[in-house]
This record gives C-alpha cells, sequence and structure tokens, in this order.
C-alpha cells in the first residue's frame, strides 16, 4: 500500500510499504478515505521529537471498514468510521474513567500512558496517511458514521482530532453559556476552541493570533479576531471587561509560542492568560508542553519547566486544566452536531490533495504559508 | 479595649485602643471570645508584607453578637458566631457566584479583590484580636451557632478559616471516596486538609512533613505520614501506587517552601506535587503564593514566578485549583459535622492563652516550636 | 398610584391605590416601565387559587430605579433594573446555598418557602403592574442593565421570570451540546425552553403544541413543532430515534395539561415524558403542580397526586428535576447573551399595550386568542 | 457442575447441569466461590416475575478465573475477581457514557436495556449460584482483587451489587458531607446505603425499618434507626429538623412497599420521602418498581402506575433519581475503600452456606426470619 513515509526533518515521502492487516481478533481494518495533516505532525516532521524515520504519519483519519476480526460484534465491514487520534483499550484503569487519552494498555513504556496513530513515544501503531489502516480494539475505538458520511467527510474527519481537541480546551475551561471567552492562538485547534465556545453559548469570543488568514477565519464563525502584532492582548481585554478579565481562557499555542517578532517565548501564552483572565476564572490549555526540550535555546525550556507567573495566578485563584484530549468523550456529541447540520468544521479546510501530493502539503503548512490553514488527504483518489 | 497591636517585624504588644463600633445599618458588634493566631499571620508578623504597624492582626474569629444595626434582620443580640475570615458583602458579581474570598465591594483597591480582618492588602478591616469586633453585612457574614457553642469553642472557631481552607484543598483537589491523596504540609491548614481527605472517605491519605509533633497528629487522625528529611516523598508515593501516583493532591505549604535543610525553593512542593500525582489527577493549592516577593533571594520569585515543571503537569494532563478559600461555602456543612459530633477539629489546638500573652504566643509559634502546632486567645478571658 | 387590581374571578380593573414606598432601609423604589402578564398570573385571574381580591398582580416587572434606602451600597437613583419575580433575602440558609426560590425569609408561612411579587400563598408582596414598585433587600435583588437598557426593554424583561424559567427546564434536564430534546408545551415558556436548548447547543430540538402560532414561533427559533392534535408525540419520537427516545425532555405545561380534545388529564404530560425520553434521560418540570387542587374533577388531583407511570420511569433509571426557577442563578448570564447580541427573548412578544388596557390583555391571553402569545405592559406610556 | 435451579414458585433444587464454559473469545471462565442471595432474587423466587423454570438464580458472583478467551488481554488465569451484576459490552452507546446499566447488546430485547446473570428479563445469561460461571466481554466485566481477596470474599462479595446499590441510592440522592440524610428501607440494600452515607461525611443519617435486627445492625454503623410501627417516620424527621425535613432521602424498599400492619401499599415510601426531604432537596430510589404488576390488588400497580404526590414534590422543588446501580461507575473506589480497611460490607452477613443448603436460604430470607439478614454461598466448599 502507499503511505507518507517520515524520512528525516523536513523529509516525507509518499512510498510503497507492506499492506496494513488484522492481527488481533479484536482488530479491524480501514481502507482510509480522508486523513489530515495536524499541526502536531509538524513538530515530528521539523525533526524536534524522537520520531523513527521510516514510520508512517497520521493520526486524524476516516475511512470504510474493510474486514474485521472474529471477537469484533458491532463494527461491520462497510461501515464509515472515523478514529479517534487516541489508540486506547476501553478496560484499563483510565479508559474506564473516560481517560482514553492515557491508556495504559495500548502505550508500551510503563512510565507513560496514551497512545496514538503515527505519533512519537506513543505507541508502535501505524499512521494514517496511507491506504490501510489497522484499529485496534475496534468496538471502542471506532465511531459509526451515518448515511451521509461520504459526502460529508471533511466536516466529520475532524472528529479524529481538532473538533474534539478544541472542545476540550473549552471544557477545561469550563465555558459557560453567557461567558466571554478568550482563545490564544487561531490555527485550526484554536479556531475549533472558539467555534465550540460560539457553539456552548459564550456571549463573547476573542481570538488572538497574528496571521491575517486565521483571523478572518475567527470573524468568520462569529469570534473577535485580536492582532497581538497591533495591540497588547492582555490590555485589550482588560479595557473591554472593566478590569476584570475574561470568564475563561484558552490556550491553543503550545511551547514553541513566540512573540510577533518571531522570539520563541515558551512562557509568553500561559501568562498573558493568567493575567487577561479574572479572578476565579477557569483556563484550558490544549497546546502541547513537553518534559523536555533539549533543542530549547532557553535553559528552563530545556528541563521542561518555565518561568510561570504563579503569584499572580494563586492570587487571582484561577484553575487550569491541561493535556490531549479524551475524544471519545465528545465526539458522538459532535457528530450529531454535524449531522444535524449545526455545526460544519470544514469551513477550516484550505486544501484538499491526493496522497501523492501530501509532501507539497507539508511543505507548505510547516511553512504557515497564507491561506494554507488545513490540509485533507485523499489516499483513495488518484 | 484591648487588641493585639503589629508594632513591627516580629513585634506585638497588646494595648488599649478605641472601641470597636457600628458604623453601618447592616454591621453588627460582637465581643470576641476566641480568636486564633494563623500561620499566614506570621507572613506580617515577620514583616513581609505590607501590613501597617499600629493595626490588629486577628481573622479567625468567634464570639457573641452585642449589637446589632437597624438593618439587620436575622442575626440577633445574644448570637453566638464565627465569623468567616473573608470580609464580603453578599450582592457583588462574585459573591453571587459564591466567590466570597473575591468579593469587590469590600476591597478598596479596583485591582484586587477579596478582603479579610486584620490583613495587609486585604482592605481596612480591624482584626479580631481584640476585645470588640464591626462585622460588616452581619446578616450575610455571621455563622450562626447551636447551643453548644460556649463549650466548644476551640472546635467552631476552626470555622473562621482553617477547617474550611482545609477542606477546600480537598475541594480543589477533587478527593472522592476511595481515592488515595497526598498532602504537602502538615501545618495547621495541611492537617485539617488531611482531616477533611477522611472524612470525604478517601481511601488512604499521606502528609509530607518534617516536624515530629505534626507528623503524630497526622497518624492519629488516620493518615499515613511521611517525614521527608528522610525519604524522598515522591519516590515513595510512586513505589506505593505501582508507579502511577497518587489521584490528587493538596498544597498546604506555599511560596516559603524549604528543603529539610532549610533552604528556601519556592518551586519545591508544586513540583514535587506534579510528580507523585498521577495523570489527570487534580492538584489542589491553598498554601500561599504571591505576585511578587522583593525580599527573596530567588530571582523569579521577586517576581512571582516559579520555575514549574510545566511540560511535565502538562503531559500528564493534571488539573489544578488554586487560591484563598470562600469560607462560606462550606461553613455550614462543616458546622453540622462539628455539632453532630463527626468532627473535631480542635485536635490541632496546642495552646490556649489569655489576649495579654498573645506575645509570647507570637514567638512561639513563629519559631514553629516543638508542640506549638495552633495557638488559640481567649480576649474575655483574665 | 395606578395599578392593575384583581377584583375576583375573571377580573381586574385599573385603578388608583396609595403610592409603594420604601420601607425598610435595604429597600428601594422602581418605576416600573415595562410590567408582563404571565400564564401563572391566569390561574390567580382565573380565580383557581387563594390570591386575594384587591391585590395587585405583575411579578415580571423592569423599570427605574426612583429611590434608595439608606442601607443599600450597590443600587444608584436612575439605575434600569429587573426585579427577578422571586422576592428572596440573600442571607437565610436556602438563599446562601443558590436557593433564592425557596427562600424563608421573606415567606411569612413557616411551613412554606419562597416568594414572589403580586403572587396567591407567596407572601406580602405587592404586584408590579403598576406605576410604582418596593424591592426589598434591593442590593441582593435588582439585576442592572446596561446603556441599551430602555431601547432593549422587551428583550430584557423577559429576565424577570420566563427566560431564566425556560433555561432553568433545559437545566434540570441537562440539556448538553448534541443532545436532542424534547419540550412538551409551546406557550411562553417551553419556547423559551427550547430557544434555552438551543443557545446550549443541542442538536435537535421539539416542541410539542397544537395551536398554530405557537408552532410556527417554535419553527422560527430552530425548532421542530409536533402537533399533538395530528400525531401522538411518543410514538412520533420514537420513530426518529431508533425507539431509544429524545436524550432529555422538559415540561412546561403544568397541571392542567389537557389532551387535544380539551379533557383535563393532570398525568398526561408527565407520563409522555416519560415515554417519549430515553434510558438515564433526565425530565425537567417546570409546568406547575399543586399540592391540593379543590375544584379539580379528578379524584386524585383533588389531593395533588397524580397517577403516574412509576414502574416504567424507574425501569428506565430517569431523573427528573422540578419546581420553580431560582432566577438569580442564570439572570447575568441571560442579560450578558441579550446584550451581546446572541439572545432576543422578545420574539415572543406579540402585544404591547398601556397599563389601561391591562384588562382587555388579561381577557385575549387567557382566552388563549390567537395571536397572543406575550402581552407586555408599559405602565409609564399614556 | 452443580448450581441452585428454579423449580417454581418458593421451589429451589441445587442438581447437576452441563458446565458453563467459554463461548466467544472475549468470555473468561470463573470457578464461583462465593455468590449471594439477594432481596431481588426473592421477587423471582416468589413467582412474581416471568423468570423462566430451569434457570439459575446467583448475580452476585465473586471467584477465581479458570479459562480465558482468545481476545482477553487484561484478565489471567488465577485472578481473584469480582463481578459487577450488569452484564455489560463496554462500547455500546449507553456503556459508553457510563450506563452500563442498560447496556444495548447484551440485552436481546429491543424495548429493553441492560442485562444481569439469573435475572427475569434482563437476557439469557445464567446465574452465578452454581459452581462455574461463563462471564463475557470479560476484560470489561471482571474487576480484579488483591491479595487479601480470598480470606476477605465476604467483603468484596458486596461489590457485585447491594454495596454499589447502596451507593448509588445516595449518589442519586445528592449525599454531601454534612448532610442530614433519611434511608427508607432497612434490608441489605438500605443499611448499604446508611453504611455510603457515613462513609460520605453525612452528618445525620436516619434509617427507617421495623424488623429489630435490621434496627440494630443500623445503630451499630452510626446511623440513627427510626422503628415506623412505633413513630410515624415524616412527622420525626421534621420535628428533628425545625420542620425543614432531611437534606436528602433514598428509597431502598419498593414497590412491595407496606405499612407496618403488612398492607401492601406501592405508594407509601415514595410520599413518605416527599414529605420528609427539604425543599430543593435530593431523592434516590434504588428500589425496584414495575412497569406492570399483573398480580397486584391496587388498580394503578397493575399498570405499573403509582398514586403520587406530585403537587407537593414539585413545590418543594425536588430532584428524584431512580434505577438500577452501574456498578462499574463505583465498584473500584468500593473495592480500594475494602481494600485499605476502611469499608467492611460484610457486617450484613448473617449465615454463609454450602451451595447444597441454598434452598434452607432462600426459605428463611424469604421469611425475613430474625437474624436472616443476608446469606452467602459457597459452592466450591463441602
Amino acid at each position: 500500500m502507499k503511505a507518507v513515509v517520515y524520512e528525516g526533518p523536513r523529509k516525507v515521502t509518499v512510498k510503497d510499504i507492506p499492506d496494513a492487516k488484522i492481527e488481533r481478533p479484536t482488530d479491524v481494518l480501514v481502507r482510509v478515505t480522508t486523513t489530515n495533516i495536524c499541526g502536531s505532525d509538524l513538530h515530528m516532521y521539523e525533526g524536534r521529537t524522537s520520531f523513527e524515520k521510516g514510520r508512517v504519519f497520521g493520526h486524524e483519519n476516516l475511512g470504510e471498514v474493510i474486514e474485521v476480526g472474529t471477537a469484533v460484534d458491532k463494527i461491520k465491514v462497510g461501515d464509515p468510521v472515523v478514529l479517534p487520534f487516541n489508540v486506547s483499550c476501553g478496560f484499563c484503569g483510565n479508559c474506564e474513567r473516560g481517560l482514553t487519552n492515557y491508556c495504559l494498555t495500548t502505550q508500551p513504556d510503563p512510565k507513560l500512558a496514551g497512545a496514538a496513530y503515527g505519533f512519537a513515544d506513543m505507541g508502535p501503531w501505524q499512521g494514517g496517511q496511507a491506504e490501510l489502516l489497522r484499529v485496534p480494539y475496534a468496538d471502542h475505538n471506532c465511531l459509526r458514521l451515518g448515511e451521509d458520511a461520504w459526502e460529508a467527510q471533511t466536516d466529520y474527519v475532524m472528529l479524529a482530532d481538532i473538533f474534539p481537541t478544541g472542545y476540550h480546551a473549552t471544557e477545561l475551561a469550563g465555558v459557560r453559556p453567557g461567558d466571554k471567552t478568550v482563545i490564544f492562538g487561531g490555527g485550526p485547534v484554536g479556531l475549533m476552541a472558539a467555534y465550540s465556545a460560539v457553539l456552548r453559548g459564550a456571549s463573547r469570543v476573542w481570538v488572538v493570533d497574528r496571521h491575517p488568514d486565521r483571523l478572518a477565519l475567527a470573524e468568520k464563525i462569529g469570534a473577535i479576531p485580536i492582532d497581538d502584532s497591533v495591540v497588547d492582548p492582555v490590555e485589550y481585554i482588560l479595557g473591554e471587561t472593566k478590569g476584570l478579565g475574561a470568564d475563561n481562557g484558552c490556550e491553543c499555542v503550545g511551547y514553541q509560542a513566540h512573540d510577533p517578532q518571531g522570539n520563541e517565548q515558551p512562557n509568553l501564552v500561559l501568562n498573558q492568560l493568567v493575567a487577561a483572565v479574572r479572578y476565579a476564572g477557569q483556563i484550558g490549555v490544549v497546546g502541547v508542553y513537553v518534559p523536555a526540550d533539549p533543542k530549547a535555546k532557553d535553559k528552563l525550556a530545556k528541563k521542561g519547566q518555565l518561568a510561570f507567573d504563579y503569584g499572580l495566578h494563586w492570587q487571582k485563584g484561577q484553575t487550569m486544566g491541561t493535556g490531549q484530549c479524551p475524544v471519545k468523550r465528545y465526539n458522538r456529541a459532535l457528530r450529531d452536531l454535524i449531522a444535524e447540520g449545526r455545526a460544519n468544521p470544514s469551513f477550516i479546510v484550505s486544501h484538499e490533495l491526493t496522497l501523492d501530493r501530501a509532501p507539497e502539503g507539508y511543505v507548505h503548512f510547516d511553512g504557515r504559508d497564507e491561506g494554507w490553514t488545513k490540509v485533507v488527504l485523499h489516499p483513495g483518489k488518484a
């Protein structure tokens, strides 16, 4: 089968590798029809992680089931399914609590928890930027789609990661109807967080970024764009809220945060959030932070530490939730919103490419080239 | 009236000052019968804050109502009452949400929120280490006690601060029946957090400290003491939990955290908690952290920053709640537990002194002298 | 001052009565500019309650503060305010828990709880269908409005009762994003419940009624109308949900429920909800039920009992929440949604009348005359 | 293998039937060492249900895994396990929400939901009052026990049903620390509810019953017994709470409720709860109610209806939760409480019998013979 293979920093190729196949009775095999390039693929693509050469990318996957294992009861051949990026078992101590993001079964390293398709340090699972994908614990992992699955693939594929992840940010931030919410970061996840905040009934949503294409999309979905290369976002939000601050905030940037001049400052966005959110406000952080970043310039960052404004955070009595999204906690409800026409997350998609053109997609998306907001690949298509 | 007056670093005297009196129709006047010295008084006593000379200490107060304002409807002369340390109005935007810890009415500085009796930067309210106390918004602030009030004063006075504050730590940490919970800090608040965790049905509670008197009290209330001058608490807890960590953790130490050798390390306990608590675990922080600490040695600490292990915290997907306790959220329920004989927080009391002996109490409590775990003053007594 | 006075079954007059005035230092006096006729006024209007002749109706009130008591700190003369229909103190045991709907201070009967302006069995408080209104515990009860208060009165006045009450139905029913929700009753409260369900992110909302004007409004706000004079609503909903039922349901009808043929059946709607909602689904009941209804034909109803399908309810493991709405729990958030242009509950208003024309309004609204969906009175206007 | 077989109303025999065996790759086979007779077995035993002759009883089961299917990953041969009475799949729409009590996969009737071992109308699953038990979806259904499993079997077996079910009653009733809680019914489930309320920090717990042995056990675990053959429980509780009522209440009796004189009154206990619980209080109902009871004398009861005091229930704004317990929601936490020595639910056990003596156990337990509070069977023992 054809697949997108990592060849080293900033190099991917599309080539033939052995077919994925059923290995356990609880597996199914999926013919992938839609698979996205994600911002977190770029960390690996840039060579900043331990991702091994020769592995296949792709954790945002949708397709058709073409074979089922002997112990699979619910999923049938022919089902259109979308797969949560987290690979999980459903029965370990964490999965039982709904923490499929921290599965103890699918992650072989006993010091870690959680697994994903095609991801550094998250288990041996092959990625889905390929023609076929093996899905373990399939009755647990597959989300079945309805009759409109094939014509609305670019909406439904967002259920694999970025729509639930953006929604998770708003859940960690405790966004409630009537709230005023600030989102830092207008990339795909930040826009999905803004979209989710609006869906949940926030009365006002701000998106802080500096890329005109992203800010334009933010405005399109009913949020107020703040260009932090023009105004100080903290002062702006305090000014709009009688000095009280936003009710809640979402961090959708991560450890590679940098100021408008391009200088990496890992603590920049978190400290801005602490300053911009009110007393007793909640902050949800889905932007990725890492326990060690040996290639960072900053001394603290090398050790996975930040110079965090903890005193102010504590004085304001804020609560902060963090971490990867447990996709299964949200994907049914978000699927229903798409199916009923209440949500159309495909507004984010800028490019649909055949699998062969994946390398091109990586170059432009990694370059944050104007207009390349989200790249979708279609392995089946010629 | 007699009162405990701050005269400068490490100096208090008991002297006559003008009587407290009713100033607004919503006030009541209380004759104080029991008032505690709190660990947070020591920050001020040591001269590390902006607390002004001539002011009166005391935010853990209990007494009898001796006069009521013309707009007071519920509280009557003769009622035994305990006062939450937070002074709050009951009707501002924060109080309406139950955030009496961040009242916007009783705090005159518009950049801050929240007030307390006899406290630096928390409004003009006189402290209760005195014979009389003015209580504003009295129908809202007074918690009435039952017939056993006078004989159980040393239990009920703990409702002013440390019992709800310890309980709040367990609430921020999300302690549920069956959980394994670690408490860092075995001072009065840490012991109340441990006591609360047991009351809430935790299956195992550890208390980390190094003072033998505190560790003995921890054991007495059903917790497992960990002496961090002997073992590494993180390794110990991971060892006891198959490497998974505690379900939740409470920080009851604050920014003056120091290692067993006595070196101040403001980030020590927080980073230990991140390491000792499991994936997706919750951490509650009631130990005080400050937005600026000009007299600190540490460069980050001067600015109110910490070198925080944020990468690991995020990877583990932990949630952290912080800040002062909104006492009114808990004091009725905890009062009922005392009244029904299910809770006896006076186990913490080591010394009961007349008001005149307050200076002596400050010296020993500030010195963390062996056996001086909690000092209670009785203004009325000769 | 002029006021709408109850003269006996189906008779109100507008006449001069003594001016409302400040009686306690915590009161304010409001010049009423907008006040609604509510469906619950009709129970009293029809003479089915103990409401005394000579009393004034009106519990949905908005106006301008023209005088403040000496103990009022927050509210100022000139403030535009909307008043929750519940009259509450803010400091009793129930108010402290947020149960302003069950205030123990403002209700003089010790066997009851909760009070309202101009309402049978809910305390002595005069109604607001008048030129002036006395508001007790004003800092607690008044919700201040912003600069757009006067031009958007017909939106903001809905914060006094029906918008929060409809929202409360969805809260009791636990409506979450993605849910499929059924609302029984398309009167003002039912429509507000449907509106709230949409605001909260429900994926599909059904409204069951039989009046074409109400069903048309339901459709206008994004709900699916079900005419129960044409189809069986239970069969319809089961048919649309693979036999599983709706995720949650709201009861917005009350004890005067009747079948499409006009026969009163007090248990009709509740039993339909039990049948139409899925296993473990939640049901919120804001339609009024009474502990005794001596004039009812039904033998059980006389005693305040219903022949309830409890066996099926239990087998399905449903949860049911009931009762009047604690308006203050929601009115700030809903105000902000109006202020930000996210909600416009005035869509419900069919008629705006001067106070003098109130009797006319009562006749048509009580007759459920086609097109009289909601009547608003403006006391100030000539 | 030997098993307890139902032969018709009030008749069971112990006889040889074909061995249970592994039928699907996700099954395990358990050698049962401890299995209880449950109060809900008695409904079937008395012939009041559709339970078929020849079927095997037993849904409270504990034992050792002796064989595992090829798709089982977590559970190993030799593991001591306790099985939730609910048989569930883990991956259907309900199980995903944690509603293992309403599994859609294991219940063959599409109009119903939920399954159990050896239970009328709850699927084809054989009961565990036998030497061997087939456990489907074993990685999901088995709860593994620790090293003390075998010596503490009578504690751990309570995790199969009555301990979680009693706990569920307190969860549905929202019992929080400090609450005053009333439990109606002092049978095994009622006592477990009382025990759970104490564990959760209730300040006062009442148990209403009339059997001296049950009331004595209630007192032993820290509850206050109320003998309703001597006092009116509603008046008593109102008298103890200044007329306000209990904070919450648990129904642990069910549709066969009868007054102290022995007359069956299906609505008796529910209406007492409505009267005894305060405004806005919560009520949890785990006593069984059925959608139809053709053999009942009461006309409403035949149709599964109750004459319910709905008017008072609504006026008080109470919330009511109902239904069977989803055991997996609680069994890990409760297991940990047993393992840490904080809970010892075996206090309920009055008799431990060999499997051969099961018929004798049924006779006495069904007769509510004094002292026969809970019967445990040990299939392995001679």
